[in-house]
């Protein structure tokens, strides 16, 4: 029986055998429920159905996919109803992926799940810089009484790697008391130049990217559990994205499609689009 | 200010003032995640609004809501991701009802939100009966660890009551361990004459009612989690309700409403329909 | 240029010249708004674009529209906003369809619809009868205050013929006046053999069968304004229209699909096959 | 029984007793038509509804709801297919608001709705000017003949304060004689720059602010009844606001969400957040 | 690199290694298209990503996938626009399939795709006999000229085996000369009773099972391109497929989801429960 | 029977006789599938539908539909599953409004259909020039071994004019070797200035305008198969298209709207939109 004979479930062009792969894609389906079917849980396999419809080469970037060694692990199997044992899962999965040295590019599910991600990479990489894109800060010290929500996932960052190794792009929505803390700490920035700038500064440094979708507008992207009007359009993520280019980008993540909001399909794609162009930024 | 001039927004009919109703709804917009928007967390809404596209006479049932006094109490604020609290404060909610005199009616949310409601009700019947319509048994022990969830509900309700005091129609999924325990018990029944002859015994005992609408085919109800193919139409339905009119039901609820999955809004019709056929039955 | 080198858009098959067409379908495109888009506006174009999914051929009645003669005359222009307008103009071309030896096919559109059309049909056929499909009695005196409106039509109607040359079929949703209205008029029926019967008295009367297509059930015809569960199936009705086979039917219509709320597209094929099967019943 | 166990249905964070509010929101569920379901009727539930997915907080504007004082008064009860009704009924509300010195926030419903709340403000405020951000210019003499339509409504409110008390942002659809009429009458504005310049001449003067959302383009605003291609980002449409925190704004609505056309939600939500945006602007 | 650490996107439950299946399931995206996206192309992926939702237990059957080794050995890879090139890569892949001694589950993917199979079948299976579920007899000569299409496809099957191998359930479309082909060659059932005579004398025959999935009535399957009302209900397809547990099950496939079409996503949920009740039928 | 007290099902206003008609719109329903349904095959009804929400005016151009004798020839029947006999077809319809001195306008339909316009173009104008406005730059030698697809279609027109003569707008997808194509052939433009500089080029020469809608961004266009992020607003499309108005049109399309992936209807409004903004180009 040849295996091969057959088209695997997987993100386009993401063939190379496992072991030989520099970057390891890895579904994340959690939406922090034990209920079957709503939400960000159906994230990873609808971007792996659009990545079909893209071609490998970016016309923006001038780069292509044919020269990156990338495989798609598939969904790590996460006990919805037991958030503790899903970030061990996925801390361990991620410890993984780095003791191979290999890449880590999350498709999520919810935010949350960069958490137990940042906390693998922060023993390798004790000196990780994180690069945020999302319309919410995510900063809240608790959420309705959790400490541990998509809400506060950027707040427990911080308590890691402390707010000088942030920068936020993107955000519109939030208590004042974010935007102080923001305007205080430096984090937000406003224009790609500010980014180039700041990027200057972290040459050497190894850099984490996590890109909740919702930093677009909802025109652009409806599929998310929280669309915030106001946001930018994909020309412009594109733009903020290029400023990684001489960047040393170790790991990304791509989160909060919630596919079931948008009968188009467009969100779909967005995603994996988003997904190609941080891969070639590696390149 | 005249607050009359305007309309609230309350299921319809329900215009009692809330100390003269006899019957109470009450909202649970509760489906076990701290994420804004998915699932049955917009079922009590989405149920009112469609309720005004109905008649207070069933011509089926022959009786007019006219004749009960029901107010709408709006929705319970429950702490998402802090499942503890959730069901607390809808067991004293519950438990405030009853203390005045009332009768419940819960408007779903998920299937857990009943085990608080038959811990209430016990304190006051505890002879009580619970009459269970579902497409699932809802009888698992533990759902991938979790003691509370919606696949447990039963189970752990059976806990409280013993297996003699429950009845289960329209289940038509589970593991096979959930049907050989309902042979065994003979909870389940196959056939509204069975019904009827099963609630002659319990005439003077009183019934709590809970209907879990995806009991209802998915060509009737799609609106909902886990659609499972098979179920009966709202005719069968109705005529399974019928066989309750000589009963002394006491509370009810109808739950799993997910309006996002069913563009068409008549699963929200259906749900609403059932309440009102549901209520009538008191009557 | 050859207008034949292109097809027109049609219902499926009705290439008869309109000069020698038995039968002459008109759409009704009026939901009593002057608001472009919502609505049974949008019926009849929707009917005839389903229509080709179809076959001539019905094997239920074992007839095919390939012998028949029948046009479709496109959609009346209604002006939107002046109700007397539009009641007018569709009375006056339900004349003119009847003073060229044709019948009428009414392609809804709201129920209202239905009125001018009895009315030019009393004119020529003053012992005309009704047989009336819906799941709403249309019965009212007024509707807040409105006599005219498609809750009222069948009422409308009935000032005009009188109850007992009225049959309704279906009905189950109104208040409980209407109800004790069809019983003591006995123009509510509950089983296909109870027209059947009835319809023997009327073997010489001409008779006008009008359909609101909301006398199925939503499972199978969700796209319409007031879907109301617990109607009957495809099937269902297939069998209670065959009943008419040896009647002698000298216009109908079909009502109320309101596309926008399907967007399976289910729904128009219903009534493009229930408006096959009506015009198959003439054969 | 306390009813503060309670989440009513309403705005977010409309808690003020609405004796103690300033601002009082009525929800206007027009939409011309006496059938159940389509269209615009359905605006203020969803308004309501995707509210709370928003923060009090508008960092845009750096100000936040928690210093208004607002309440929602629920649904005006309209009689449909009676407009001469409905105009006296809403201008009577209108009048009692602003009888107890409170202001007015429309949540529409059609266009149409906003000339009675124009009447009454009138005679309070007899030197109000109006602002007015639609797609289409609403001032044709009549419509199909009619004279009172939401594609007349701003022609109705120039009979009552003539041309130069008007200021027209985002007209991109009518006929030519419409442009005409605007540039003759120089009210249509292209820039926020020249607003900010006319607003200054009214430094002193009572302004509505009447808001017809499809002036946003269809992409982030396609939940509406004749969506325009060619219109204003979110983001331009804040940047138009903004110049309007100067002034004296003593009323506001936001129309034409027809929400069943946008199965993403984001339509709701865009809404929302206007009147959000609008209401912090009069802080 | 432990890839049992992840959860590969396969249907529920085939985890056998596809050396030690019995059955082995294929993907047959094929919509005779050389177009990206529409059509029954995304079909196979919808069914594995919905059959997660559905228990490995059958209380219809009482029967449990879990007594079954099958695999899911993805999708094949066919050439859009070279129908030629299409059939024979199926053909050999059944082939293949067959020769490894297991048996073929063939998810659709469109009704043509059955043809291959058919043809590799009957070289290890001669006297093969077929049983086919579908709406439309699909025994046209040809189809606008066509002799391969998915409306010919039983006719060219019957090409192979004779009519008197063939038995149809279901048929309720077609041009008047099929059904005469039908009746002339009773391959047309119309009771499970009947069915079971029938199969009573192929009880050590091969038989092939193919199920075109709208075959269903519409209200519970939507999701398909030529939806046709008037079908069974889930449970009258049950009942049916039961007939067939005493028969040589050596294949099977089910065919037609159109997943875009039904935006509840039941469709989906049906297709994957009709395939998990098939291959239990062979236990 | 007054044919025109009905209005025919057509593009708005464009009630020319044939006969008197400088412009013919022509519905090209092709997908490439035989199967009924999917695709840009119901493209051009759901533009004449749309097409009555739009004025005659546009503002924009500061031109009027009015101004133009325009006719709907409605769709060509073309034989599905046959490539051949669909292009020989088209080429002949094209040749047949040519030879009537009178001018095509194509309503797609997928972009293959261009292909045998062009070649009964050049039979009357050998000079022809062709402007391109499309995400993708449809330059492949072949596709998946076909020649002629929507994806090779305009390399098959440069086959017929040669590079010289195609300019491109848009295009932003597409495997390395068709931008290096397009590079080394100065195909493709990237700013409306220089659009204008090169139609000096071209004032006197005969240009044929060909638009794949989905050189819009998918936000304001997600009907379509192959949406493509990063696209320009419609807007942007106005100002492109505009460079055009002192350049001699002699026929224009506009393809690739998918309907049934835009619940919204707003992709057919646009598609619609589009359609007068090139007609008007041509006053």
């Amino acid at each position: 029986m040849n295996h091969l004979a057959s088209q695997p479930y997987q993100f386009m062009g993401a063939d190379s055998p496992i072991e030989e792969a520099q970057w390891v894609m890895v579904g994340l389906p959690y939406d922090g429920t034990c209920s079957y079917r709503p939400g960000t849980r159906f994230g990873p396999n609808a971007i792996r159905e659009a990545s079909w419809g893209l071609e490998l080469y970016s016309p923006f970037l001038d780069k292509s996919l044919e020269n990156i060694r990338y495989a798609d692990w598939g969904d790590l199997e996460l006990p919805f109803g037991n958030r503790e044992a899903v970030l061990t899962r996925i801390r361990e999965s991620a410890e993984d992926i780095l003791k191979n040295q290999k890449h880590w590019i999350g498709l999520g599910g919810e935010h949350l799940v960069t958490l137990p991600v940042i906390e693998a990479y922060l023993k390798k990489y004790p000196d990780l810089c994180v690069v945020h894109f999302d319309a919410h800060a995510d900063l809240r010290e608790d959420y309705l009484g959790e400490r541990f929500s998509h809400a506060t996932v950027m707040r427990r960052i911080v308590d890691l790697i402390g707010p000088s190794r942030l920068l936020q792009i993107g955000i519109r929505s939030g208590p004042k008391s974010e935007f102080e803390w923001m305007n205080q700490n430096r984090t937000l920035l406003s224009a790609p130049s500010e980014l180039k700038k700041r990027l200057d500064d972290w040459k050497d440094r190894p850099i984490f990217l996590t890109v909740d979708l919702d930093v677009l507008d909802p025109s652009i992207f409806p599929g998310t559990g929280t669309p915030e009007p106001g946001g930018m359009s994909f020309l412009d993520l594109q733009n903020w994205l290029s400023c990684l280019q001489q960047s040393h980008i170790v790991g990304f993540d791509a989160l909060e499609l919630s596919p079931h909001y948008d009968p188009s399909g467009v969100s779909n794609i967005v995603a994996a689009k988003v997904i190609r162009e941080c891969l070639l930024l590696t390149l």
